[in-house]
C-alpha cells in the first residue's frame, strides 16, 4: 500500500464524517458557535455565500410576482394559539419574552423587570402574525393573489444544534401567499417547490427530489407539505426546502375572508414556503472534499483568486501590476449575468500556506503568478475540481477568454458528480424482504419502496432503524404493490432514508 | 381669497404635521402599526425603498473594505453588563427572554416554561456580543483592521413609538471595526460619517450637517459620537445616522487585545456606526408634500409608471402593445448605473383614482397613454416634482432619450430645494439675548450659537424650551465668544434645535 495522501482536513469524510463537516467550516472560516446557546456566528466567507443565495433566490421570487415585506419579530401567545396543530408543533421550542426592562437588585445584579401582560414568542415562523395582517389587507377578490416574502431571522430552541444544519436562531426567507381558490393556492405551492428545485440544481449544483411529505412529517397546521430532498455524501437525506399548501386552516384561524365575484364572503386559501441557512450545510455536504470546501461557481463570493509569487522576484512591483491588469481584464468578463469576481491575495505569508487557504475556502480557480509566468505572459492555473497539485500554465489571454466557460464547466461538473453519486446510492425495492435487508443493513442511501403507511408505522420504523420516509416523489409511475411498512396495498413508492 | 386647493393628503402639513406624516405613509401604503406593541409592519412599497437603501449603502460599505457577517439576536445579561455606561443606557428598554418553551396550564392556557439560567436580552445593539467574538478573532496586528458590518433587526422597548421614526423593533445596519491605533479608529469613524453624509445627500437628496454630539447625547460607552443631522419640513432636526469612536472602552470590556509589531500585547481601538429604517422617516419628512410621498429617483422602487387609458378606446389591445413597447425601450435605459424601473398599471379602476394612487406613492414620472397619444406616437407626462395637473405631451422617442436626464434633474432639484429650505430656516446667533429670543419664540429651525456647556446646562434647556444641542458641526471656523448656555468662553458654535 502506498503512503496515505495528506489531506487539508482532518479527519477525512471516511474517518469521521460529522467531525469532518465541522472542520471544513472551520478551515473555510465560514461560521462558528457563539457563547449564546445554540446560536451561531456567520463569518464573512459564510455570509458572502448567503448573500449570493439571497440575491439569486430573491430574483426568482420577484420574477414569479412576489414582493418583500417585513413583519414583527414577536408573536403574542394568543396568536400562536389560533391554529391548534401549529402551536402544538412549536410550543416546546420557543424563546419567550416576558419582561421589557432590567433593573439592578440589592446585590447590584441586573434582573428582568416590567413583566408583560401577555408574553411574546420570538417568531419560530410567521404564519399567525402575518395572517393577522393579511386578514386586514384582503377584502375583495381584487386583492388576490397576495404574494409576499420576508427575509428574516427565526428562533427555534433546538436542544442539539449543528452549524448551519440546526441552530436555535437561523436566517431564512418565508413566503406567505393568499389565493381566491384552492386550485390557485395549490398551483402556487407547486410553483415555489419548482423554484426551490431549480435553485438547488442550477445554482447549488445539488440535485434534489421533489415530493410530498407524509402526514407524520407535515408542517404543523398545513394541509399538505412538499419538500426537496438531497443526498449528502454520507448518503443521508437533507430536507432542503419546504412548500406548504395550508388549505383554509390558517385563513380560518386568522379570519382571512374576502368578497368573491358573486359578492359572497368566503375564506381564502393560503400557502407558505421557506428555505434557510441550512442550505449552506447542504452545499458543504454535497460538494466539499477532504481538502475543504468546494464552491459551485454560480454562488462563489470569489471566482478567481490571484496569488502573486514575489518572494524570489527581482521585480515584485511589476508582478503586482501584471496581476492587477489580469484582475481588471477578468472583471470585464460576464459569468452568469454578472462580472467575474476576482481577489488578489497580497498577504505576507508562505506561498504554500496561502494557496491551501484558498483551496480550503473552495474558490473555483487559483492563479499563481511569478516572474517566469509574467515573462511568458502566462498564468499558472489551479482548479478546485482537480487535485491540489494538478496545475497548468496557460497564456493569460487564453485564460481570460475561456474563464466563463471553465467556470460553467465546473458548475455542471459538480452537478453531474452529485447526481451520479445519488444514483449510485439509490435502490428500488419491491418487497418487504428487500426492505428488511435494507434497514437491517447500513440503510445507506435512498430506497424507493412501496408505501401506504400511517404515522405510527413511521414512528416505529424510525425508532427501530433510524430510517424515515423522506417524501413521496412527484411524477412517479403508479405501481401495484404492497406497502413495506403496513402490508396494505400501495400504488406509489416513497423514499426511505436516514436523514439530518 | 381663492378656493382652497384640494390636496390628496388630509390634513396638510400646515394643518397638522404629525398627522400629515401618518397619512402620507398610509396613502403610499408603506407601513402600518401591528398588533404587537410598538412593532411596525413594513409593507412592500416601504420595504422596496429599504431594499434600495440597503443596496446602495452596502455597495458603499464594501467599497470601503467592509464585509458582512451575522451575530446572535440574543445577548446574555452578563455581556451587556461588561461596559457600565453601555448597560445604563439600554437597561430601561430591553426585551428580555426568560423561558425557552411553552406548556398548557390547568386552564388549558399556554404559559412560559423552562426558565433560563441566565436571561437573554434581545439585542438593542451588538457591541458586547460582537466584542466577545472579536476578542477571539483578533490576535495579532496582522488581523487588523477588522472591518465588519451586520444588517439586522434590533429591539428597544420605546414607550412612544411612531412609524419608521421610533419603533420597538427596527431594521438597521451596524458596523463594528477594530484597529491597531487610536488614529486608525478615528479615521474610520470619520470615514463612515462621510459615507453616511454622502448617501444622505446624493441618494436621499437630504442635506445633512456632520458634527460631534455633546457628552449628554453620546452613545452609551462611546468616547466620541458623531452624527448627521437633517432638517425636516416642520423645521425640527432628525438625527439620521451616527458613527462612534469607542476608544478602548469596549476593547477593555470585551478584552480585545493583540500582539503589536513589537510583540507587546495591547488593547485595540474600536468603532461602531449605524443607520436604520428611521432614514425612511427622514426621507418622507424631507420631500413629501400635501399630495403624498415624493421619492428621490435614485432610491425609487419604480421610476416610471405607465397608465394605459383604454376606457374610450376602440383598440385597447393596441394601446397595451404600445405601452409594452415603451416599457421595454425604457428598461434599456441606464439611470444611476441600473436599468430604469418601469411598471405598467393595468388595474381595473377609474383613471383619476389610479393616477392619484401613484402621485401618493411618489413615483417620479407617470405616463398616461391613450388612443390619441398612440396615434401621435406620443406620451403624456406627469412629473412628481410638478403640480399634479401640470402635464405635457412629448414624442415617445424624445421622452425615452431624455428620461435619465429628467430623473437626474429631479434628483438634484429635490436636494437643492431641501438645502434652500434648510438655509432659509437657519440663523446664526452671537449673543445670549438673541438666543433667548430664539428659544422663547417658536424655536423653529437651526440656530448656530456659541457653545461650551455641560450636560446639566443642556438638560435644563431641554426641560424649559424643548430645544437640544444637535451637534457641534465639523469644519467650522473658530470663534471667540461666550456660550449661550453656560456663559463660559466658547470657541465654537453648536446647532440648537428641536428634534425627533
Amino acid at each position: 500500500m502506498g503512503k496515505k495522501a495528506k489531506t487539508a482536513i482532518t479527519p477525512t469524510r471516511e474517518e469521521n464524517y460529522p467531525e469532518w463537516y465541522q472542520q471544513v467550516i472551520k478551515a473555510a472560516d465560514m461560521a462558528e458557535t457563539s457563547p449564546v446557546r445554540g446560536c451561531m456566528v456567520i463569518k464573512p466567507w459564510g455570509y458572502g455565500l448567503w448573500e449570493n443565495i439571497q440575491r439569486e433566490l430573491d430574483a426568482m421570487f420577484k420574477a414569479t410576482g412576489h414582493r418583500n415585506a417585513y413583519f414583527p419579530l414577536f408573536i403574542p401567545l394568543s396568536y400562536l394559539q389560533k391554529e391548534a396543530d401549529h402551536v402544538e408543533g412549536f410550543a416546546t421550542e420557543c424563546a419567550v419574552v416576558t419582561h421589557h426592562r432590567l433593573k439592578k437588585n440589592e446585590d447590584g445584579q441586573l434582573v428582568p423587570e416590567g413583566e408583560l401582560e401577555e408574553p411574546l414568542v420570538v417568531r419560530p415562523t410567521s404564519e399567525t402574525i402575518i395572517g393577522e395582517m393579511f386578514s386586514k389587507w384582503v377584502q375583495s377578490y381584487r386583492d388576490l393573489p397576495l404574494l409576499i416574502n420576508q427575509w428574516a431571522n427565526v428562533v427555534r430552541w433546538e436542544m442539539r444544534t449543528r452549524l448551519f444544519l440546526r441552530t436555535a436562531e437561523f436566517l431564512w426567507q418565508e413566503g406567505h401567499t393568499v389565493h381566491a381558490t384552492q386550485e390557485c393556492a395549490v398551483d402556487e405551492t407547486m410553483r415555489m417547490l419548482d423554484v426551490y428545485a431549480d435553485f438547488a440544481e442550477n445554482y447549488m449544483a445539488m440535485p434534489v427530489i421533489k415530493g410530498e411529505k407524509t402526514e407524520a412529517e407535515r408542517f404543523p397546521g398545513a394541509a399538505q407539505t412538499f419538500s426537496i430532498e438531497a443526498m449528502m455524501q454520507d448518503k443521508k437525506a437533507l430536507q432542503s426546502g419546504t412548500s406548504h399548501f395550508l388549505g383554509q386552516n390558517f385563513a380560518k384561524a386568522s379570519d382571512i375572508q374576502f368578497l368573491d365575484e358573486n359578492g359572497e364572503r368566503v375564506h381564502a386559501w393560503t400557502t407558505s414556503w421557506g428555505v434557510s441557512t441550512r442550505l449552506i450545510g447542504g452545499l458543504i455536504m454535497t460538494h466539499a472534499d477532504d481538502d475543504g470546501l468546494v464552491l459551485p461557481p454560480r454562488l462563489a463570493p470569489t471566482h478567481v483568486v490571484i496569488l502573486p509569487v514575489t518572494h524570489n522576484a527581482d521585480n515584485p512591483d511589476e508582478i503586482d501590476v501584471f496581476c492587477e491588469k489580469i484582475a481588471t481584464a477578468l472583471r470585464q468578463v460576464q459569468y452568469n449575468g454578472r462580472p467575474v469576481e476576482v481577489e488578489i491575495d497580497r498577504r505576507d505569508m508562505r506561498g504554500g500556506e496561502k494557496t491551501w487557504s484558498w483551496i480550503k475556502k473552495g474558490v473555483p480557480i487559483r492563479l499563481e503568478i511569478g516572474p517566469r509566468d509574467m515573462a511568458d505572459d502566462s498564468v499558472f492555473v489551479g482548479r478546485r475540481d482537480k487535485g491540489p497539485r494538478e496545475k497548468y500554465g496557460q497564456k493569460q489571454a487564453d485564460f481570460i477568454e475561456s474563464v466563463a466557460d471553465v467556470l460553467e464547466e465546473m458548475q455542471q461538473g459538480l452537478l453531474e458528480r452529485a447526481r451520479a453519486f445519488r444514483e449510485a446510492n439509490t435502490i428500488t425495492i419491491d418487497t418487504t424482504d428487500e426492505f428488511t435487508t435494507f434497514v437491517q443493513g447500513d440503510a445507506d442511501g435512498f430506497a424507493w419502496a412501496p408505501y401506504n403507511g400511517s404515522p405510527d408505522d413511521e414512528k416505529r420504523l424510525q425508532k427501530e432503524t433510524g430510517v424515515t420516509v423522506r417524501c413521496i416523489p412527484l411524477g412517479q409511475d403508479a405501481i401495484s404493490s404492497t406497502c413495506v411498512l403496513s402490508g396494505k396495498p400501495a400504488t406509489q413508492r416513497a423514499i426511505f432514508a436516514k436523514s439530518y
